[in-house]
């Protein structure tokens, strides 16, 4: 039904920054951007919270230069590209913007308040004649109506930005507000539209999916929905909620069960996530129940707990049915003979 | 705008059973029902996961026998109605639903798997001849399209049912689908419609706000999410998320956050629920960052952390402001003297 791409800008190596004070590794991010890579992500975003220049006192140091943390993410993404937040003011061209295209950053995201959008327009200039992809963001979104943020994102459209995305910072719009402010900007601009959630109201996936389905092209997302605050959009949730409507993103659905078990395990559950195995019941319909017997017989078999669960929600199976587990694990073992 | 009626039953006594092995204790359910009944919550359901008679060695043994359960939530339900989960083959007649009400049980929900409503019509057609409050349940509702839905909803309809719940038993709905179900419901009852999520895919609150949008009068949720598997609809999300869209339960919103305060400390956040801080926040429109200097400053000058918070977001305050956090716990000190 719907063949549009949807772009995944994912910043779990930069908003998650903030829940661990800026202390990312190398470790951390050749790691979690060697599986981002084999997980097809499209973009994967690095740095401080608050973007390139803003390591400081004030602000949280970060563990790692800006330098360190951009070229580690470089050398460990083949396929998806590497983009980075940048707040004028913070991040200025000489000191910030330049090292960052020279250590080969792909896509550029100049952020402001939702009311200064014309902050950005020196930072979106410099990068459109250099020929550089990028996007202007407007920060806590929710506190301009639908007009005021189109006027805003109109500037920055004129700046010359290839798109322009507007973040629920404080995770404060309900799926209505988010119908209303994308089909508008999506009518008024040329340029694409994305949008970037938060989970404060339990609406992030909401809000995202609705983004989408109102003609976003881009939506930001965080592997465990790890990120400041109450985490963003959970990316593992996300892309299974998308595939349901038929908005395939072509990310790899195991490759993101990695991804997130490795920021569980490394991480822990800094932001309240849904746990990957309710997802997985959820997504084929099967009754939670079913997740201790599954992942049991999973190990003992040495299959898939995403096979069985597939197959079981193929057969329709329900509470009471747990003996045919078994059977579905003996089939596809079978089959993989 | 929105003057409709909106019923919130909450099943956290009954569905969060699950989570803990079926094991309230008197206290557990007194101390509950009492901060319940304060909150103004409409209808309290209580009893073990898989409701009355269910308690057994292979669905699990409840501590106390539904007898206990139900008085101790009798005696400290003064205004909420009390409910009860009932399963015909787990429960009986004679055995199960005539002592429950003798006991004094207001509201009786007739739960059968989505494609078995015949199961139920012994059940609501002795319900009904006594007069009492009865809802027919569909559990696994993902598992049957929006006509067959229907069709068993009719036959609950015709059993004499006060009104019909659908339940997404698994987490499996996205709001697109809840939107088709309760409107084709909605059109063709002339009883009441229900709806009760799980949070597997992050979506419970945000099909409670489609259910409630698209005409349902019933929407089910539980404090912190309590309940099987991934947890269910968390009520103190929910209610402002509906305030936000003008529909008033006239639910009491500080007690809500004592309740969850009490689920959360008693039972440990075994569910992914959103941390009731990131929550305030968001309905607030207040950057996270602000959550602990507020929660600091509300305990230094002994004022609630909400007023703090309501008035930053009137104020519109921004990240980088943090030092009128002061100022505004003193004019609110000013004011209460």
């Amino acid at each position: 039904m719907e063949s549009k791409k949807i772009l995944i800008s994912d910043p779990t190596l930069r908003d998650g920054s903030h829940a661990i004070k800026h202390k990312f590794s190398k470790d951390d991010i050749s790691n979690y951007c060697k599986l981002a890579d084999k997980a097809r992500i499209p973009i994967v975003e690095v740095g401080h919270g608050n973007g390139i220049g803003a390591s400081s006192l004030q602000l949280g140091e970060s563990l790692l230069s800006d330098f360190d943390m951009l070229s580690t993410a470089r050398k460990n993404l083949k396929k998806s590209k590497l983009g980075v937040h940048v707040i004028p003011g913070f991040a200025t061209i000489d000191k910030d913007i330049l090292p960052a295209v020279d250590v080969g950053v792909d896509v550029f995201r100049i952020a402001t308040h939702c009311t200064e959008s014309d902050l950005s327009e020196r930072h979106i200039s410099f990068l459109r004649k250099k020929n550089l992809e990028v996007w202007g963001c407007l920060m806590m979104a929710h506190m301009v109506d639908t007009e005021t943020l189109i006027d805003q994102a109109k500037k920055i459209e004129n700046y010359g930005a290839d798109g322009v995305i507007f973040m629920d910072s404080a995770g404060s719009f309900i799926p209505n507000q988010i119908k209303e402010r994308v089909e508008g900007l999506v009518s008024e601009l040329n340029i694409m539209v994305g949008f970037h959630g938060h989970n404060n109201l339990n609406l992030a996936v909401a809000n995202s999916l609705e983004a989408i389905q109102s003609g976003a092209t881009l939506v930001d997302a965080c592997s465990a929905g790890f990120g400041a605050g109450a985490g963003n959009t959970q990316l593992e949730v996300l892309i299974p909620v998308l595939l349901k409507q038929n908005f395939d993103t072509n990310i790899d659905f195991n490759g993101l069960l990695d991804l997130a078990e490795f920021v569980i395990s490394k991480f822990g559950k800094s932001t309240s996530s849904v746990h990957i195995d309710s997802m997985i019941s959820g997504y084929y319909g099967v009754f939670s129940g079913f997740l201790v017997p599954v992942r049991r017989v999973a190990l003992e078999y040495k299959i898939s707990p995403i096979d069985i669960f597939k197959e079981l929600g193929r057969r329709n199976i329900i509470a009471g049915q747990e003996d045919l587990i078994i059977e579905v694990a003996n089939s596809i073992r079978d089959k993989s003979k």
